[in-house]
């Protein structure tokens, strides 16, 4: 009964093994490699995207802040929604390695960030010459903090917007496959045809080890990425484990079958909590991640049974026995029928 | 033949291995699970340090930068030897996570920076106030970046002089296993006993897959580190393959059993190079590096044949055959005696 | 009819002839000189602080941003009103300077932070350890930047929350004297009496040609500020000048004489502005600025007449000569009864 | 008999009096007013440099650190000589505006850098790839830190180095008048004709209260100035007095005027000490500084008779009355005859 995150979840035996296949000897260092190659080159197949460039890294944090520090003047502004991992989760990393650029929080509902109040606030910080901050990259994640998706449809609008105002798109992918997978599209039809300009990509929420790929769409705005990842410690040594991971990932679908069980697991575990009348749902879950209020006191029931998840909101020793705490509930590729069902027969 | 690094080698088996047992359901992420706990554990016994703070991470780079920005200022300069990693091979990721701080290159021999050039140093920058750079920690590497060795008396007298100063001490151990392996001493020897107040523990090099340890011996200098950590990118979600690959590597003494195996495969190689008369060694290589001269010609014949190294200067495409370039040869655990006398009947 | 800025305002006579006496031959660079003792000794006296630590710089983002990244570290946030000049218009000086901490908005009207807000902002920010950014500064603008006061049982009260948190306060006191001549406070009973930590103390918009003093209440707090400032290039090198300024501004409480005449011109306007039925008050004006609302129409007509100020929102060349546009009106100890009886006569 | 330094002399009386003309009613902050705009125009008149961007600050170290920033990425290593004021004098500015970029120090005598030596260093850094710090601008000083000159030629075969490497050139002119006075050429030659592309042009230590000028003579190079001159808190307010301060000093040549008699004074100054057998000179003085050698013994004898002025090297206190110690001796404009012939009457 593990829902705490899908971070916390194993890797896929298909990955481990792949780990131990790499393991084969000498191989150039720093990304030199046969494997790293290939790695780059099956992400360029997946996404559709010949001339994008790759580059691998072993934590989403740091494809995040690279990648936006790349995006970013130090004296600009990148606008992300209130819930964004950059700003909430990641201790300052985009505002440390771009030398000092901002967060601008966009208003939008379900941990999704509206194309709308984008160009309002972008609108708003406009006028005051070089007092202000400057514009800098749009920054959306998809699936959502808040377990919800932006459709290929919405994205193109943020898109619409941030070239409107002349700034890059980003999307911080950390569960891309479980939105890919949920919307049933491809790829490249929520990313550059979407009008992203560069994508992290997550693999390791999703049954790798660690292994976060920066994927630039756009040759002309990687040059800066390649020297911020050196000099930030996270171009690995033995790179070839890194792609090994990746190459696995792709391999036979198995991103996107993982990912589809994942999420058919938390569709199970909204089924099941939905007949809860104690339990009620803050977003409505699209992916793999559930948000709902419980009472207090059943919280404390579920999580003395055994339970595992986290509070989003509120503590369990409170007074008040009935007052509603939000629970973050999440699957991952391994959560089973039977840890979902034991879980549902505690209430 | 590949001696081009030691981070071109495979991982340990058993470190292999101990990956795939690591990986069993689910586990705290961020480090809040056994392993971790345990990892840290096993460092304080190793280096008889119950009180070190002790972090992980997946690249020395991150290491080195963490620990250094933790224990400069942004306006101090680290003292390193002119060959420092830090100072020509981390593309300024000391200068970077430290906002600007800068290193201060300091006299020595054979890859070693020398206590009384350290002092004199130190002294030639004070007089200037508020308009100098304050004086910062002191880093230095062993096994240096020439393959030779400080020994505990050599580190000892350097402490002195940082502490006469007012600094901390760190050591670069990218090879530290390799250090204490051909000194015969305990790790404690040469770390805190002999006044290093912080270690970067390198385990990448020397059998795994990516692990390195922050170990700062006095917790009051930790303060900084787990937040620089974290805003780096640098704190591994699935952190428990980070400790798993410690606890592999300590276990029946293996990281001073791999360590020794990549010595004496130096040690043979060295051996075997000294009969030749147009090597000449610009070293005396003490663990597992050797910097050769060897004329062009000689350089092309061996890398036609299927040697794979690093030239450390010059080029091979020149006009003179007779041209000596320095190249470097570095052994790992893999290193086998066949491949070491395959290379050496190329001659 | 200039309303433009106090800092488009003339220098007082007495400053200019304070600058003229203390070009007299050589005197120590850099801060070493009698008049900058003596400038030191002048604000402690009228802080009644005889232990607070004090530097000079010439503009007001060096003051603030120099305390502020001080006072944070770099995995800290600070904690400002929406319309604070630190968030608005200094072009993200305190990220920069600070290396990279963030400014997290606080709730609060008419430019001021409420205290019962911040309390839940700093709470709200809580429990995400080391993935969430700390707690730092809180940093309060008086006379605020829509022109209205906090008093000093405003301050303390938010102070309290501060305190509580942990976390220093700071106030940028761009227009300080204009709040000290406008409460008839002393300035200790808004700043350390009720809690202030550091102060940003403004003499530029109000006579002075560039001089601002970073007052530390608190030493232990100071500890960073001069190499903060000297690495900024703030270390004025013919540093008697500015203390020469400040100086004049103490003399006979020139300072808040001055303050006083804006604070009068700026009652007078209110005054005239309340007759007229097109003007709006956004905020009760309290100190020496005034926002309307104000017919488009009517805006053109006052600027082709040669009325002199900046709109706050809005443009003159839309279609709708009907829509009301904000207007900011500044007056500095310059403006003349018959400057604002002449712009009123416009109407 | 002040030698101390330039930065410790008076301002020129012409200069007092341009801030006072200066101080008429309002005008536009920032730099929006007229004088401004004409002191820009006169910078790209002085200089024959009508695409030239010119931005002004209040302090030298401000001026380096702020177009150094614009030309180095932070990956980026600034070459320049060991005696360079970025280096030693700076607290690390340009380490600090940059977010992290290096200074590598070229060899070279008497405070000037070898264009021989800067090639050299240029070619050792390469081959490291992502590894190793880029090459970034190559600094230049003249007058040089240890008061000797470079001519147009030596500056030429500079910047061919530079531009062979594909770095911008940046000049350091904190004393440029001095240097244009005594080599007799125009502004021009010494600069953008001889391949410069960025200069610091300091006037605080030449007669001026504080006022320096960012000249970009390639307008391409120019774009990230005006953020980081705002941002670092060096766009003052009151903008007109530093552009009154440089309209004065070009003024009828009062800045040639006011640096050639700070030269000849120190013309007068070294004749006068070459009678003396005791002192021996480290460098030719070329300029308007010395740097002489005398014993402990005359310089307390000195100092005792109130001349001022530093060592810059050893202390007054030692117990050896004849070991030499170094004195740099600075005149300035207001340096007068009679304060030289009592000097040198002390001997």
């Amino acid at each position: 009964m593990h829902f705490a995150s899908d971070n916390a979840g194993p890797v896929h035996p298909g990955v481990m093994e792949a780990l131990a296949a790499a393991n084969q000897g000498h191989a150039p260092a720093y990304g030199g490699d046969d494997l790293s190659a290939r790695s780059v080159a099956r992400i360029r197949e997946v996404f559709e995207a010949p001339r994008a460039e790759v580059f691998l890294v072993a934590s989403g944090t740091a494809a995040n802040a690279i990648l936006l520090a790349s995006l970013a003047q130090p004296w600009a502004t990148v606008f992300a929604a209130e819930t964004a991992h950059i700003h909430e989760d990641e201790c300052g990393a985009t505002e440390f390695m771009s030398g000092g650029s901002k967060i601008t929080l966009v208003g939008g509902e379900h941990g999704k960030l509206d194309a709308g109040a984008l160009a309002e606030t972008i609108t708003g910080l406009g006028g005051r010459g070089v007092h202000g901050v400057a514009p800098g990259p749009v920054s959306v994640t998809n699936v959502t903090e808040r377990g919800t998706l932006y459709t290929a449809r919405e994205i193109a609008a943020i898109a619409a917007v941030a070239r409107a105002a002349g700034v890059p798109l980003h999307m911080d992918g950390a569960r891309f496959a479980n939105a890919v997978a949920a919307l049933g599209c491809t790829p490249a039809e929520i990313t550059w045809r979407a009008g992203v300009d560069a994508l992290s990509l997550g693999a390791t929420k999703n049954g790798c080890l660690g292994a976060e790929a920066l994927v630039v769409f756009d040759p002309a705005l990687a040059g800066e990425v390649e020297r911020r990842r050196m000099r930030a410690g996270h171009l690995l040594s033995k790179h070839r484990f890194l792609a090994a991971q990746f190459l696995a990932w792709f391999e036979a679908d198995l991103w996107l079958d993982l990912a589809a069980r994942a999420n058919a697991a938390a569709a199970r575990l909204t089924r099941g909590l939905r007949e809860r009348p104690e339990v009620a749902f803050r977003h409505e879950p699209q992916a793999n991640m559930l948000f709902v209020d419980m009472p207090r006191a059943l919280h404390r029931h579920l999580i003395a049974r055994g339970a595992v998840y986290n509070l989003w909101s509120g503590r369990l020793d409170g007074d008040d026995d009935d007052e509603p705490l939000t629970a973050r509930l999440v699957c991952d590729w391994s959560t089973t029928d039977a840890e979902i069902d034991a879980f549902l027969d505690l209430f």
